[in-house]
């Protein structure tokens, strides 16, 4: 590894941006909740698969003035999560994972890591409480207290794309 | 209608922020490209499913610095865009659609009205050309224009919910 231009370790045949799109604000993100997990830096499961398999106790919290936007949401229901990375950086376009047999873009990864880090999580919710804002859901696969963009209702009709 | 305090037209049943989420930049997006459909105001389908039965020529235009990013999607790909409904207001928490019963919250809805107004869209790519930045998917259901935000795989094992 070498210290790429933005401080960070970059690996063989990766591929930084010159700029970090974090600095290119064409639109602001409010956070309108926070995530609760088991998972910290060093433990967490790459995916919604894993933390599923390895389970314990997951929660969404949702900020006071949002909470009027859970009113329909049962349990049962099917949800994708929107939620920010905050832990990733965003200047690198080209990816070596240690899993893959070579450089990917970052658009062919799932990586945290990318110019918007915005993570989708398609869970079940297991109970909700509208007023106090607190959602149980199966699985989540992120740090404790990664911050809530959206949540929207699942449906199979339209997020399932045609196979290729 | 009423005039909302945001000087938007307001529903019966329908609750506003007393802010606009838009103005609370927790954190900054970056626009990477553009999405192009035949759609304009007032001839938009409503889903990804709608727009599939009318058909059209849709692409994602990437942005030049991202353009390494795409490489590894191969065509027939199944991808997820993320895209940023910018024509959308921000502050509406509970909505009465015209299609509904009565007014729900906005994450219990699909709408593009919500405090961060990013969309998804569940598709397949027919064709990419990575050096020109160009991917044809078989349905968009946005306006032309749209900010693309970010595209990711499409993996079954974790973007389909377990039934509730």
């Amino acid at each position: 590894m070498t210290a790429g231009s933005g401080g960070h370790e970059t690996r063989a045949g990766e591929v930084e941006l010159d700029f970090d799109p974090g600095a290119e604000a064409d639109a602001g993100i409010a956070f309108i909740g926070r995530l609760r997990t088991p998972w910290s830096r060093g433990d967490c499961p790459k995916n919604l698969r894993q933390a599923r398999e390895r389970g314990g106790d997951f929660r969404v919290e949702v900020d006071p003035p949002y909470r009027p936007g859970l009113k329909g949401i049962e349990p049962g229901a099917r949800v994708m999560l929107l939620y920010w990375m905050d832990a990733a950086r965003r200047d690198l376009i080209v990816q070596a994972p240690a899993h893959a047999d070579g450089p990917r873009g970052t658009f062919a990864l799932r990586s945290p890591v990318r110019p918007n880090p915005v993570s989708l999580g398609a869970v079940t919710v297991l109970s909700i409480d509208v007023a106090a804002g607190v959602l149980r859901v199966d699985a989540l696969d992120c740090f404790d207290g990664t911050p809530l963009v959206d949540i929207k209702p699942w449906i199979e009709t339209v997020d399932v794309p045609p196979a290729g």
